[in-house]
């Protein structure tokens, strides 16, 4: 296939787990009556953002892959005839968890997963306390419309991430996301991190000519003992493989957004702007460094 | 040195060497007059765009670093206390050429000098014939404001360069370029090219925390013999270092655009979104191949 439509849904979450199941298969169905082949959900979206604080009790939340959250997803992916990208809370084995996603193939098969890969770490983000680094790598997932390139939030800032999927064959890339504002924080600080993040990802569109899905979820979360509070602020956005934005949600409101893309048109843009005909693997080495010192 | 006012220069080429070099010292001039410490002139400005053909009898327009430009230049950054950035032609050896980058410092020293390492070929690009890729590597230039990292054009979509720069030290990236349309592609197309090149560019500055300075020429330019015609798109522009414009140039006039930026900034940037942390330098070995064949 080559002409596909795909779609994102951008939501909010509460404490229900049944709630947020709801809200991630009312989109579902929603991006499949109009006509999708692909359906991007925002990051964790089963819970509030349950990072914003450490606490070991929520460890319980974690489930097996598959497990529940898999078989409902599974489930509504081929009662929709549609390929669902989500994340969840992976319990890989006892006290190993990883931030992974799942994609579940047009018949319901569980056609791969990815573990994220760069877990983050700052106040109200408390991931590594959660999540071990993924250590299967960045491998596109074969699915029925394309090789797709999963990535996760905090894997967006990274280049490297996105150019080894799209040497990897990759034919799209996903970025399923929880990011948002401390409410505290100046609008003009807030414009300036809501930009540099939909340029990174635009970015990687752009140097690698494969479209770009990203999701992010709406809504302020509060945790009512640390006090942390994220405003998230949604912008989930689609591109075309030159980074153009073919459709975008707004920051605060919850919403399913569709496009067309034409996963052919990465070889003829590559043919025009052959980026990766003369990369220079002779004089890379130095991305394989913490630091290049003297 | 911490804050640091920095400049570009935009203008249009002309046959005449003398005319260009006026061009480039006159920008030179308004730059410092300004304030500026630093000032970015656009890629090869010493003569028209002549890759736009292949043609032997270029190759007498190559001259040795340091050799006349240099000097001029040397002079021109001495005579108006500012560091001065150009790329031109060099000669390196008998049949062996690069398009170079010199960094002049305030004293009119040579600080040093890049050979453009990724090479474009495309109709009307013909790059490959003239320069052979650089062996230098991607290594900042010790100045008396700081370490420079320049890459040249076409470098420019390569975030590998721009990452190993950062990870050697540099605290801006500048990007002296030449790049522009077909006249007879529609303006949907010319846009998308033209927010493509802007977006990749502000990504290397969120990528890495660093603010970034493009350069680029202005003007129609074609060849009598072979028809190519480039309309160089301008749209010079410095960034901060979440990617933010601080100053942009139009499309189509010759300006000197100014900012002030702050080096020290980056370390507050990057405590706030620490990227250089949480790299999987464990992974990223793909990086390293042409294309990760299964």
């Amino acid at each position: 296939m080559s002409k596909i439509k795909v779609a994102i849904t951008q939501h909010a979450c509460s404490e229900s787990y049944a709630e947020n199941l709801e809200s991630g298969l009312n989109g579902i169905k929603e991006a499949a009556r109009q006509g999708a082949d692909l359906v991007l959900l925002p990051e964790l979206s089963m819970g509030l953002y349950f990072c914003i604080k450490e606490d070991p009790d929520y460890f319980d939340m974690a489930e097996t892959v598959p497990g529940p959250s898999t078989k409902a997803l599974q489930l509504a992916a081929k009662e929709n005839n549609i390929i669902v990208v989500a994340t969840l809370f992976e319990k890989r084995a006892k006290g190993l968890y990883h931030n992974t996603a799942i994609v579940l193939d047009k018949d319901g098969t569980l056609a791969g997963t990815y573990q994220k890969m760069h877990i983050p770490d700052d106040p109200g983000f408390y991931e590594k306390y959660y999540f071990t680094p993924g250590d299967m790598g960045f491998k596109p997932i074969d699915t029925s419309i394309g090789k797709l390139g999963v990535l996760i939030c905090w894997d967006q800032w990274y280049p490297e991430g996105a150019r080894i999927m799209a040497l990897s064959g990759a034919e799209l890339l996903l970025f399923p996301s929880a990011i948002g504002w401390e409410p505290e924080e100046t609008n003009e600080e807030n414009n300036r991190q809501r930009n540099a993040w939909v340029t990174i990802q635009r970015s990687h569109a752009v140097a690698n000519n494969l479209p770009v899905l990203s999701s992010n979820r709406v809504g302020l979360e509060e945790d009512k003992v640390n006090k942390m509070k994220t405003k998230f602020w949604g912008s989930s956005f689609i591109t075309g493989q030159q980074g153009e934005i073919l459709a975008e949600a707004s920051i605060d409101n919850e919403e399913v957004i569709v496009a067309e893309l034409n996963l052919n048109h990465t070889e003829q843009v590559r043919r025009v702007w052959p980026y990766l005909r003369d990369r220079r693997i002779d004089a890379y080495e130095g991305i394989l460094k913490r630091h290049i010192d003297k």
